[in-house]
């Protein structure tokens, strides 16, 4: 058994973008998951563990707690420098994070599942208007990102060349997640290319929502 | 005239944070305002410098477009080392880019004015409401960041230890922000004690909102 654990819920799409990034290095941790809909990470023993209570939540083989999924990426990125997540040049790397952080900070946080159910209980939020709120941020921000990817010459069969890194992990886990409210991607041609691209390879596969012990 | 370009508002809490970034560095940069409330920063002349139409646009002195301000802010600390913004282990850095997120990623977005604006045309939420979700982001972020502070050795006088980073630029900004919505900051001693650090420091009075040419 791993000393490494990962706090964790199936389709947490923040989840899935750690497990992308531990399946590449190669990484082999305990997969500890917590029931989101049920409340399981607001229970005190979680609470102690991470007191934000949210998922994912690495614990590293020192007991160190390291949360926030880009931060975790990163870690990884830096203890096991193989396949390299980021370019080497601080320009491309800038273009990589940016990338990365257009949609985990302008898409992902707005529709989580803790902001769609406050909206539910303090607006009176219907399933409808869930999904339109849904799919009305994610084309905020897949329509940039979509500009961005088409005139930025470090695009290539990835975001940034030929190798998958951060930036592909983040768009391949809002592209799964865009499914469950029916984001039409035609007007994505090359976000959906480069998804596809990235759903070929092992690493991506494994780490689907679908592909984990606690998938229903 | 500096051909660095910041494009910005000056109320904007993530231009706060990369101006705060530019100051320590001591990197000179055009400031160019766009007035968020007016929608200046959706015209056509901005949108095809950046299409996301948000600000803080950094456009370096080769013409490189960066958008998202921690992407930034690590642009800056990679070709400008001193003084450093990350600290120098691996397992530091994560601490830090953590306590950063908590903030960027959990807080900042679910609150910034697109999203308020939007909270009252789709669900037609008053002043009252708006401010209510405000505080009620920022508790949910700050009463796990204040837990997190208490406990880490790392603390110091700032996030990490004795000098300040990318963390307190984050922390900083968010609690500048707060003062627009009345958050009561007495149950979060430790990050009003950092916060005290940091606005004592001329880059962070500096870079703050009243002080731009765009102020009101």
């Amino acid at each position: 058994m791993s000393d490494i654990i990962l706090h964790n819920y199936y389709r947490s799409s923040t989840s899935y973008r750690v497990r992308i990034a531990l399946e590449m290095k190669g990484i082999h941790y305990r997969y500890v998951p917590h029931h989101l809909r049920h409340g399981e990470h607001l229970e005190p023993a979680y609470l102690a563990v991470n007191p934000q209570g949210l998922v994912p939540a690495l614990i590293w083989s020192d007991g160190a707690l390291i949360t926030q999924s880009l931060a975790i990426i990163e870690y990884l990125d830096e203890i096991s420098p193989e396949p390299p997540l980021l370019p080497r040049e601080a320009a491309d790397r800038a273009h990589v994070r940016m990338l990365a952080q257009m949609i985990a900070c302008d898409i992902h946080p707005v529709n989580n599942l803790r902001v769609l159910t406050s909206l539910r209980s303090v607006f009176g939020a219907s399933d409808e208007d869930i999904a339109n709120w849904f799919r009305h941020w994610v084309n905020e921000g897949f329509q940039p990102l979509e500009k961005i990817l088409a005139t930025s010459p470090q695009t290539g069969t990835f975001c940034h060349g030929e190798t998958p890194g951060l930036a592909d992990i983040c768009l391949a886990a809002q592209v799964t997640n865009n499914a469950r409210f029916g984001v039409d991607m035609e007007p994505y041609p090359i976000i959906s290319r480069i998804n596809a691209a990235c759903m070929a390879l092992p690493a991506f596969q494994k780490a689907a929502p679908q592909n984990q012990p606690d998938a229903e």
